[in-house]
């Protein structure tokens, strides 16, 4: 899928050629648009993931039609169409039917890049920092979940009757904090290493937990019809168990895994032995009846503690960078922006719903600096607005929500622009509060070895 | 096709669950099979790549069915089919079809992994040491092609009655050397440095060139249907051009590249900008009727003389480690290894070619290394023993071979035993011939972060 497939049967010449073409020039088009929009992003002090979104807006479906999904039945872009035609001799009409063929392998490859950043954010996740701050973090993070999902969820059912399980969705989208963008936006104004630095990363590690949790909840539940409660009750026992049974390993199972891996002389022992344990929590995950998305996290997890976890962070990071732009760049470009169009009356309500997910999901994160108690002082704005953004993990809610199906265009587009908002917002308004102007944001790609 | 597609349609929950199940566990075998073997093969002081070779014939065809491309027509492992079809709730026969219909995928992960290997290749080719030692270097390259060539190639014709397409297929696959294999084995013994080492080096260096234009030769021709002079000619000329722009461009267009490159500041700019030059140079190749894998090739040569190639070199390198393994075993999976018994009568005439390849190959070879004029004194056996084994290069032609059902299963064998044969006896002949009892031999994938 990434690359040719040219050589499987050298008997359709033609055909390999233009699959070959179609899918390299594929790949060509979402990273020179990602790239180019992340460098522009990084020049305004944004996170480059803003940029990747934006690429797949621009070459998607409301842009230039280099990218589409098999199902929005919309002609390719002439250029690439042309091009591939003419190099390969095949007909254009030909050429239309090889690029939706091959569309399932470009899934396929941005839900690898999704499992690889999940297994990344469970590697990152520091546990003894988590511990540190204790209780405070851990009320942070609970109020910074229930708030918003509550009041999101509530206010859609309610104000503008939303079907329950879309409510629930866009509810849980509303949760999650980007562990990775407020690790970077703290870490550039200097505030990481006082008390609302660390509170803020500890409850945003207990986030990632609650928010995959929330995931696995509100997917399976989107997969079966009713909102029964025995199911969701199995399903939150069983994710539970699942994590803790991950932060366990972590202690347990990560000397035995140091043990082996110091054993092992083969080359390239490092990243193997990390992809297969991913792949074993994958399979776990899975067989029990949890998402493997919860799998990946949780083999992060388990190898935070191994003594070569920097070295496996290490191997992770080529195929994050890889596989997950294409993960963002895809979500963007099922997105039909015109729906947020304010100049066509029909698309007033969804407006409304946009602005109202937008308020709800800064308050709710802002109330939550306020719920811990703390005898000594504390500035508890900047601990709320360390929580707003909802970075790449809103942003897996929704795209995994627009895969199945789930959402309404106006609901995608409004979840979007939540996304979105907070996700600006947070370094703006917090370069605002602290009044400083720090160098350009970083996002949890930062390491890469350059 | 890596990891679940599970979440693609929330609909036929439970047959997401049985593909992911499938395509996890796939995964699992392979690099668990793969990577024990590779332990066993590190400790006998031979290349791992023999044990992912290993690995494929014992999971695949020829042994436990765990591993089987959709054309053999057989079962899979009962154990794998039982287990997914339990924890999913699909049938048995349904987990069949399920395994067939993902099986493309993973084809198409170990192309990538057969293209990463290839770029890594380009990147780690040093062009200068090539040029020190230039004349002696190149006669023994030449040499070391035509020789095992004409001599396989016509061997196999007039000795053997094989058709021509066939027999200048198995000689195109005994003129590589595998530097990685090569440099490892030299490295090991500490002859790298003398005279001796760099005229191996460089010879390999441009006998990976060589071997790749015969490549784009043979399967271009393979896909057609006679052997005219006009579009091998074409052809060659224009890889010849091709690699000769590359090797133009390493030393223009690497500045280029480095000025770019250091002027990116989003984060995972190295992997994704060296990933953007291999897929450049694939569409390149591809556009001009070349094979992707050539374009893969020229890709690492361009990029060889950036500031910046040891960190390309990293971040492509667990791409390597994860997908050329795939590669690697899927070449030993369809192999049938039952029709090299010698107490099967039926057997005899292939084993007899088998063994006339694997002498021809050896005797090519070593013949080499008597081809260059010295002043000097040099160790000749050795440069010859240096050009020995055919490594993954050779697997690469035979797996081509393969894929595109070109070659009979006796010719495959015999291929594949002419490949192991070379690899293997490489370092035992050097070492038998040097004296030395060297560590554990090394293979391309060394340098892998650990």
């Amino acid at each position: 899928m990434l690359l040719p497939t040219l050589l499987l049967e050298i008997g359709n010449h033609q055909f390999e050629v233009a699959e070959t073409l179609i899918q390299v020039g594929r790949f060509l088009v979402i990273f020179l648009a990602a790239r180019t929009l992340a460098e522009v992003m990084v020049r305004l002090s944004l996170p480059t993931i803003l940029g990747e979104l934006l690429a797949g807006v621009l070459i998607g479906v409301s842009g230039l039609h280099f990218l589409l999904p098999p199902d929005t039945g919309v002609a390719i872009n002439d250029l690439l169409l042309n091009l591939v035609s003419s190099l390969s001799g095949v007909t254009p009409e030909q050429v239309q039917e090889l690029y939706t063929e091959s569309f399932p392998g470009l899934q396929q490859v941005s839900l690898l890049g999704l499992y690889a950043l999940l297994f990344l954010t469970g590697l990152e996740s520091e546990l003894d920092e988590l511990m540190a701050v204790g209780l405070q973090a851990t009320t942070v993070a609970v109020t910074g979940v229930v708030l918003p999902f509550a009041l999101g969820t509530a206010g859609l059912i309610w104000l503008f009757h939303v079907p329950t399980i879309l409510a629930v969705f866009a509810g849980a989208a509303m949760t999650a904090t980007s562990i990775g963008i407020t690790a970077s936006v703290f870490g550039e104004l200097g505030w990481l290493k006082r008390r609302e630095g660390q509170i803020v990363i500890g409850a945003a590690v207990l986030d990632d937990i609650l928010g995959i949790v929330i995931l696995a909840v509100v997917v399976s539940l989107a997969g079966g019809e009713a909102l029964a409660i025995g199911p969701i009750l199995k399903l939150v026992v069983a994710a539970l168990v699942f994590v803790a049974a991950a932060l366990w390993l972590s202690g347990t199972a990560a000397p035995a895994f140091d043990w082996l891996l110091d054993r092992l002389k083969a080359p390239g022992e490092v990243v193997v032995a990390g992809f297969v344990v991913l792949s074993l929590c994958c399979f776990a995950a899975q067989a029990i009846g949890l998402e493997a998305a919860l799998g990946a996290f949780a083999g992060g997890l388990i190898l935070s503690r191994s003594r070569h976890t920097e070295a496996i962070q290490e191997t992770v990071k080529p195929l994050v960078a890889l596989f997950a732009t294409v993960f963002f760049v895809l979500i963007g470009t099922g997105m039909d922006l015109s729906v947020l169009n304010p100049l066509e009356p029909a698309n007033r309500p969804g407006l409304v719903v946009a602005l109202f997910l937008l308020l709800v999901a800064i308050a709710g994160k802002v109330a939550a600096g306020w719920s811990y108690l703390s005898k000594e002082p504390s500035n508890r704005l900047v601990v709320g607005l360390g929580m707003l953004p909802r970075g790449e993990v809103g942003l897996i809610f929704l795209g995994l929500g627009t895969q199945a199906h789930l959402l309404t265009p106006a609901l995608e587009a409004a979840i979007l622009l939540m996304v979105i908002g907070t996700t600006f917002l947070a370094p703006l308004l917090l370069r605002l509060v602290l009044g400083g102007e720090g160098p350009a944001p970083r996002d949890p790609l930062e390491e890469i070895p350059t």
